[in-house]
Protein backbone atom coordinates (compact mmCIF):
# COMPACT_ATOMS: atom_id res chain seq x y z
CA UNK A 1 0.00 0.00 0.00
CA UNK A 2 1.62 3.21 -1.17
CA UNK A 3 0.60 6.81 -1.68
CA UNK A 4 2.05 8.63 -4.67
CA UNK A 5 2.27 12.26 -5.69
CA UNK A 6 2.72 12.88 -9.43
CA UNK A 7 2.75 16.56 -10.16
CA UNK A 8 4.29 19.40 -12.17
CA UNK A 9 5.69 22.49 -10.48
CA UNK A 10 7.50 25.59 -11.62
CA UNK A 11 11.22 25.91 -10.83
CA UNK A 12 10.21 28.00 -7.82
CA UNK A 13 7.86 25.29 -6.57
CA UNK A 14 4.40 26.51 -7.56
CA UNK A 15 1.57 24.36 -8.93
CA UNK A 16 -0.39 27.41 -10.18
CA UNK A 17 0.60 31.03 -10.59
CA UNK A 18 -0.64 33.91 -8.45
CA UNK A 19 -3.84 34.16 -10.53
CA UNK A 20 -4.29 30.36 -10.37
CA UNK A 21 -3.24 30.19 -14.03
CA UNK A 22 -1.70 27.06 -15.55
CA UNK A 23 -0.76 28.52 -18.94
CA UNK A 24 2.93 27.95 -18.16
CA UNK A 25 2.47 24.17 -18.27
CA UNK A 26 3.57 22.49 -21.52
CA UNK A 27 0.93 22.10 -24.20
CA UNK A 28 -0.75 18.70 -23.58
CA UNK A 29 -0.28 17.87 -27.27
CA UNK A 30 3.48 18.25 -27.02
CA UNK A 31 5.11 14.88 -26.50
CA UNK A 32 7.50 14.95 -23.58
CA UNK A 33 9.46 11.79 -22.93
CA UNK A 34 10.23 11.50 -19.26
CA UNK A 35 10.98 8.33 -17.35
CA UNK A 36 7.58 8.08 -15.68
CA UNK A 37 4.95 9.22 -18.11
CA UNK A 38 1.42 10.01 -17.02
CA UNK A 39 -0.47 7.18 -18.79
CA UNK A 40 1.94 4.60 -17.37
CA UNK A 41 1.71 6.13 -13.93
CA UNK A 42 -2.10 6.08 -14.00
CA UNK A 43 -2.00 2.43 -15.05
CA UNK A 44 0.19 1.61 -12.06
CA UNK A 45 -2.15 2.98 -9.38
CA UNK A 46 -5.47 1.64 -8.08
CA UNK A 47 -7.38 4.83 -7.34
CA UNK A 48 -7.11 8.62 -7.31
CA UNK A 49 -7.67 10.80 -4.26
CA UNK A 50 -8.18 14.50 -4.95
CA UNK A 51 -9.44 17.59 -3.16
CA UNK A 52 -12.48 19.64 -4.04
CA UNK A 53 -10.48 22.31 -5.89
CA UNK A 54 -8.89 19.79 -8.23
CA UNK A 55 -12.29 18.14 -8.78
CA UNK A 56 -13.78 21.52 -9.73
CA UNK A 57 -10.92 22.21 -12.14
CA UNK A 58 -11.34 18.80 -13.79
CA UNK A 59 -15.12 19.38 -14.11
CA UNK A 60 -14.50 22.82 -15.63
CA UNK A 61 -12.51 21.24 -18.49
CA UNK A 62 -15.75 19.70 -19.78
CA UNK A 63 -15.33 16.88 -22.30
CA UNK A 64 -14.96 13.24 -21.37
CA UNK A 65 -14.22 12.19 -17.82
CA UNK A 66 -10.43 11.81 -17.91
CA UNK A 67 -9.79 9.17 -15.25
CA UNK A 68 -9.69 5.44 -16.03
CA UNK A 69 -9.50 4.59 -12.32
CA UNK A 70 -11.86 5.12 -9.35
CA UNK A 71 -11.74 8.66 -8.03
CA UNK A 72 -12.28 9.75 -4.43
CA UNK A 73 -12.99 13.42 -3.79
CA UNK A 74 -12.05 14.61 -0.33
CA UNK A 75 -14.09 17.54 0.92
CA UNK A 76 -15.64 18.62 4.18
CA UNK A 77 -17.79 21.29 2.50
CA UNK A 78 -19.10 19.48 -0.58
CA UNK A 79 -22.30 17.68 0.49
CA UNK A 80 -23.21 15.90 -2.69
CA UNK A 81 -21.63 14.84 -5.95
CA UNK A 82 -23.25 16.44 -9.04
CA UNK A 83 -25.58 13.92 -10.71
CA UNK A 84 -23.46 13.46 -13.85
CA UNK A 85 -20.43 12.34 -11.82
CA UNK A 86 -22.26 10.06 -9.39
CA UNK A 87 -21.14 6.84 -11.07
CA UNK A 88 -17.55 8.06 -11.34
CA UNK A 89 -16.55 9.34 -7.96
CA UNK A 90 -17.09 8.84 -4.26
CA UNK A 91 -17.17 11.71 -1.80
CA UNK A 92 -15.18 11.32 1.42
CA UNK A 93 -14.57 13.52 4.40
CA UNK A 94 -12.95 13.41 7.82
CA UNK A 95 -9.34 12.83 8.83
CA UNK A 96 -6.75 11.62 6.35
CA UNK A 97 -6.46 8.39 8.37
CA UNK A 98 -10.19 7.69 8.13
CA UNK A 99 -10.23 8.53 4.43
CA UNK A 100 -7.41 6.06 3.84
CA UNK A 101 -9.12 3.40 5.96
CA UNK A 102 -12.27 3.69 3.86
CA UNK A 103 -10.36 3.53 0.55
CA UNK A 104 -8.26 0.57 1.69
CA UNK A 105 -11.40 -1.24 2.89
CA UNK A 106 -12.66 -1.08 -0.68
CA UNK A 107 -9.51 -2.90 -1.82
CA UNK A 108 -7.59 0.01 -3.36
CA UNK A 109 -3.96 -0.05 -2.29
CA UNK A 110 -1.75 2.16 -4.41
CA UNK A 111 -3.16 5.66 -4.49
CA UNK A 112 -2.50 8.75 -6.55
CA UNK A 113 -2.79 11.68 -4.15
CA UNK A 114 -3.58 14.82 -6.14
CA UNK A 115 -4.37 18.48 -5.47
CA UNK A 116 -2.37 21.04 -3.51
CA UNK A 117 -4.19 21.10 -0.17
CA UNK A 118 -4.87 17.37 -0.32
CA UNK A 119 -1.18 16.57 -0.88
CA UNK A 120 -0.22 18.95 1.94
CA UNK A 121 -2.68 17.21 4.29
CA UNK A 122 -1.17 13.82 3.48
CA UNK A 123 2.38 15.17 3.97
CA UNK A 124 1.41 16.65 7.35
CA UNK A 125 0.57 13.10 8.46
CA UNK A 126 3.70 11.64 6.81
CA UNK A 127 1.52 9.55 4.53
CA UNK A 128 3.27 10.12 1.19
CA UNK A 129 5.65 7.36 0.05
CA UNK A 130 6.78 8.62 -3.34
CA UNK A 131 6.84 12.02 -5.04
CA UNK A 132 7.40 12.34 -8.78
CA UNK A 133 7.96 16.02 -9.55
CA UNK A 134 8.14 17.27 -13.11
CA UNK A 135 9.84 20.65 -12.94
CA UNK A 136 8.77 23.11 -15.62
CA UNK A 137 11.85 25.36 -15.79
CA UNK A 138 10.14 28.69 -15.29
CA UNK A 139 10.27 31.13 -12.39
CA UNK A 140 6.73 32.38 -11.76
CA UNK A 141 7.62 34.61 -8.82
CA UNK A 142 4.59 33.57 -6.80
CA UNK A 143 1.53 31.34 -6.73
CA UNK A 144 0.16 28.25 -5.04
CA UNK A 145 3.10 26.33 -3.56
CA UNK A 146 3.24 22.53 -3.71
CA UNK A 147 4.69 22.24 -0.22
CA UNK A 148 3.57 23.83 3.02
CA UNK A 149 4.30 23.79 6.73
CA UNK A 150 4.84 20.37 8.29
CA UNK A 151 5.54 19.60 11.91
CA UNK A 152 8.58 17.37 11.45
CA UNK A 153 11.26 17.02 8.82
CA UNK A 154 10.69 14.24 6.30
CA UNK A 155 13.59 12.56 4.51
CA UNK A 156 13.40 11.29 0.97
CA UNK A 157 15.93 10.08 -1.59
CA UNK A 158 16.03 10.83 -5.27
CA UNK A 159 16.03 7.53 -7.13
CA UNK A 160 15.87 8.68 -10.74
CA UNK A 161 15.90 11.73 -12.92
CA UNK A 162 15.15 12.30 -16.59
CA UNK A 163 15.12 15.29 -18.91
CA UNK A 164 13.31 16.09 -22.14
CA UNK A 165 12.81 19.43 -23.88
CA UNK A 166 14.38 21.27 -20.96
CA UNK A 167 11.92 19.78 -18.48
CA UNK A 168 13.27 17.60 -15.67
CA UNK A 169 11.47 14.89 -13.71
CA UNK A 170 12.86 13.81 -10.36
CA UNK A 171 11.52 10.78 -8.51
CA UNK A 172 11.75 10.83 -4.71
CA UNK A 173 11.05 8.01 -2.25
CA UNK A 174 10.50 8.42 1.48
CA UNK A 175 13.32 7.01 3.63
CA UNK A 176 12.98 6.32 7.33
CA UNK A 177 16.56 5.50 8.25
CA UNK A 178 18.04 8.92 8.90
CA UNK B 1 30.07 37.29 -19.14
CA UNK B 2 27.78 35.04 -17.14
CA UNK B 3 26.30 35.01 -13.68
CA UNK B 4 25.95 31.63 -11.99
CA UNK B 5 24.03 30.40 -8.98
CA UNK B 6 25.40 27.22 -7.37
CA UNK B 7 23.39 26.31 -4.31
CA UNK B 8 21.82 23.54 -2.25
CA UNK B 9 18.16 23.64 -1.29
CA UNK B 10 15.78 21.33 0.52
CA UNK B 11 13.14 19.50 -1.52
CA UNK B 12 10.72 22.24 -0.51
CA UNK B 13 13.07 24.95 -1.76
CA UNK B 14 14.69 26.34 1.38
CA UNK B 15 18.34 27.31 1.78
CA UNK B 16 18.11 27.36 5.60
CA UNK B 17 15.48 26.07 7.98
CA UNK B 18 13.15 28.24 10.05
CA UNK B 19 15.83 28.69 12.72
CA UNK B 20 18.45 29.45 10.02
CA UNK B 21 19.95 26.01 10.67
CA UNK B 22 21.96 24.15 8.01
CA UNK B 23 22.32 20.83 9.86
CA UNK B 24 20.26 19.10 7.17
CA UNK B 25 23.02 19.66 4.58
CA UNK B 26 25.24 16.62 3.91
CA UNK B 27 28.35 16.32 6.02
CA UNK B 28 31.11 18.18 4.10
CA UNK B 29 33.39 15.15 4.57
CA UNK B 30 30.96 12.88 2.75
CA UNK B 31 31.98 12.52 -0.87
CA UNK B 32 29.06 13.18 -3.19
CA UNK B 33 29.67 12.71 -6.87
CA UNK B 34 27.48 15.03 -8.85
CA UNK B 35 28.10 16.28 -12.35
CA UNK B 36 29.21 19.76 -11.34
CA UNK B 37 31.21 19.51 -8.15
CA UNK B 38 32.02 22.54 -6.07
CA UNK B 39 35.84 22.67 -6.52
CA UNK B 40 35.42 22.41 -10.30
CA UNK B 41 32.70 25.05 -10.30
CA UNK B 42 34.84 27.46 -8.25
CA UNK B 43 37.73 26.91 -10.68
CA UNK B 44 35.44 27.84 -13.58
CA UNK B 45 34.40 31.27 -12.26
CA UNK B 46 36.37 34.52 -12.00
CA UNK B 47 34.95 36.03 -8.81
CA UNK B 48 32.35 35.54 -6.10
CA UNK B 49 29.60 38.02 -5.26
CA UNK B 50 27.85 37.49 -1.92
CA UNK B 51 25.60 39.39 0.43
CA UNK B 52 26.40 40.50 3.96
CA UNK B 53 24.58 37.57 5.59
CA UNK B 54 26.61 34.99 3.67
CA UNK B 55 29.81 36.91 4.44
CA UNK B 56 28.95 36.85 8.16
CA UNK B 57 28.25 33.12 8.05
CA UNK B 58 31.55 32.44 6.28
CA UNK B 59 33.41 34.58 8.86
CA UNK B 60 31.67 32.72 11.71
CA UNK B 61 33.13 29.40 10.49
CA UNK B 62 36.59 30.66 11.51
CA UNK B 63 39.54 28.71 10.10
CA UNK B 64 41.19 29.52 6.80
CA UNK B 65 39.55 31.82 4.28
CA UNK B 66 37.78 29.35 2.01
CA UNK B 67 37.71 31.18 -1.33
CA UNK B 68 40.47 30.85 -3.93
CA UNK B 69 38.93 33.64 -6.03
CA UNK B 70 38.28 37.36 -5.45
CA UNK B 71 35.22 37.98 -3.30
CA UNK B 72 32.88 40.97 -3.50
CA UNK B 73 30.54 41.58 -0.58
CA UNK B 74 27.40 43.51 -1.45
CA UNK B 75 25.95 45.50 1.41
CA UNK B 76 24.35 48.87 1.86
CA UNK B 77 24.69 48.74 5.66
CA UNK B 78 28.22 47.41 6.14
CA UNK B 79 30.55 50.44 6.11
CA UNK B 80 33.91 48.77 6.42
CA UNK B 81 35.48 45.39 5.95
CA UNK B 82 36.98 43.93 9.14
CA UNK B 83 40.78 44.38 9.11
CA UNK B 84 41.62 40.68 8.76
CA UNK B 85 39.60 40.37 5.54
CA UNK B 86 40.75 43.60 3.89
CA UNK B 87 43.11 41.88 1.48
CA UNK B 88 40.54 39.25 0.55
CA UNK B 89 37.35 41.08 -0.23
CA UNK B 90 35.97 44.27 -1.68
CA UNK B 91 32.85 45.95 -0.35
CA UNK B 92 30.28 47.14 -2.91
CA UNK B 93 26.91 48.81 -2.67
CA UNK B 94 24.28 50.36 -4.87
CA UNK B 95 22.16 48.86 -7.62
CA UNK B 96 22.84 45.42 -9.02
CA UNK B 97 23.68 47.05 -12.37
CA UNK B 98 26.30 49.33 -10.81
CA UNK B 99 27.77 46.48 -8.80
CA UNK B 100 28.15 44.42 -11.97
CA UNK B 101 29.64 47.37 -13.83
CA UNK B 102 32.31 47.77 -11.15
CA UNK B 103 33.15 44.05 -11.08
CA UNK B 104 33.31 43.83 -14.88
CA UNK B 105 35.52 46.94 -15.00
CA UNK B 106 38.03 45.01 -12.90
CA UNK B 107 38.11 42.30 -15.56
CA UNK B 108 36.01 39.61 -13.81
CA UNK B 109 33.52 38.10 -16.21
CA UNK B 110 32.04 34.86 -14.95
CA UNK B 111 30.58 35.40 -11.51
CA UNK B 112 29.34 33.13 -8.76
CA UNK B 113 26.33 34.89 -7.26
CA UNK B 114 25.79 33.60 -3.72
CA UNK B 115 23.52 34.30 -0.75
CA UNK B 116 19.71 34.25 -0.60
CA UNK B 117 18.88 37.96 -0.81
CA UNK B 118 21.74 38.63 -3.23
CA UNK B 119 20.54 35.90 -5.61
CA UNK B 120 16.97 37.20 -5.36
CA UNK B 121 18.14 40.73 -6.21
CA UNK B 122 19.95 39.44 -9.31
CA UNK B 123 16.90 37.41 -10.36
CA UNK B 124 14.65 40.46 -9.95
CA UNK B 125 16.80 42.18 -12.61
CA UNK B 126 16.92 39.03 -14.79
CA UNK B 127 20.69 38.88 -14.38
CA UNK B 128 21.16 35.17 -13.66
CA UNK B 129 22.26 33.01 -16.61
CA UNK B 130 22.66 29.61 -15.02
CA UNK B 131 21.35 27.96 -11.85
CA UNK B 132 22.85 24.75 -10.53
CA UNK B 133 20.60 23.47 -7.75
CA UNK B 134 21.60 20.54 -5.60
CA UNK B 135 18.40 19.27 -4.00
CA UNK B 136 18.83 17.70 -0.59
CA UNK B 137 15.81 15.39 -0.48
CA UNK B 138 14.32 16.56 2.79
CA UNK B 139 11.13 18.45 3.51
CA UNK B 140 11.91 21.11 6.13
CA UNK B 141 8.40 22.57 6.27
CA UNK B 142 9.64 26.15 6.36
CA UNK B 143 12.69 28.39 6.31
CA UNK B 144 14.52 30.81 4.06
CA UNK B 145 13.35 30.22 0.47
CA UNK B 146 15.82 30.34 -2.42
CA UNK B 147 13.34 32.10 -4.71
CA UNK B 148 11.19 35.14 -4.08
CA UNK B 149 8.81 37.49 -5.85
CA UNK B 150 9.88 38.64 -9.32
CA UNK B 151 8.05 41.02 -11.59
CA UNK B 152 8.07 38.89 -14.76
CA UNK B 153 8.27 35.21 -15.50
CA UNK B 154 11.73 33.89 -16.40
CA UNK B 155 12.19 30.82 -18.58
CA UNK B 156 15.03 28.36 -18.13
CA UNK B 157 15.81 24.91 -19.46
CA UNK B 158 17.24 21.98 -17.59
CA UNK B 159 20.38 20.85 -19.42
CA UNK B 160 21.66 18.12 -17.13
CA UNK B 161 20.85 16.18 -14.04
CA UNK B 162 22.85 13.82 -11.86
CA UNK B 163 22.19 11.81 -8.73
CA UNK B 164 24.40 10.44 -5.97
CA UNK B 165 23.45 9.14 -2.52
CA UNK B 166 19.84 10.19 -3.04
CA UNK B 167 20.82 13.79 -3.76
CA UNK B 168 19.98 15.24 -7.17
CA UNK B 169 21.64 18.14 -8.96
CA UNK B 170 19.79 19.89 -11.77
CA UNK B 171 21.47 22.43 -14.02
CA UNK B 172 19.27 25.16 -15.50
CA UNK B 173 20.16 27.73 -18.16
CA UNK B 174 18.18 30.88 -18.95
CA UNK B 175 16.39 30.81 -22.31
CA UNK B 176 15.03 33.91 -24.01
CA UNK B 177 13.09 32.37 -26.87
CA UNK B 178 9.75 31.60 -25.24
Amino acid sequence: MKNYVYIATSLDGYIADIEEKLDWLPNPNEEINLEINYPEFIKSIDAIVMGKNTFNIVCSFGGDWPYPKPVFVVSNSLKEIPEKYKDKIQLLNGSVENILKEIHSQGYKNLYIDGGVNIQNFLKEDLIDEIIITTIPILLGGGKPLFSKISKRLNFECVSSSIDKGIVQNHFKRVHTK
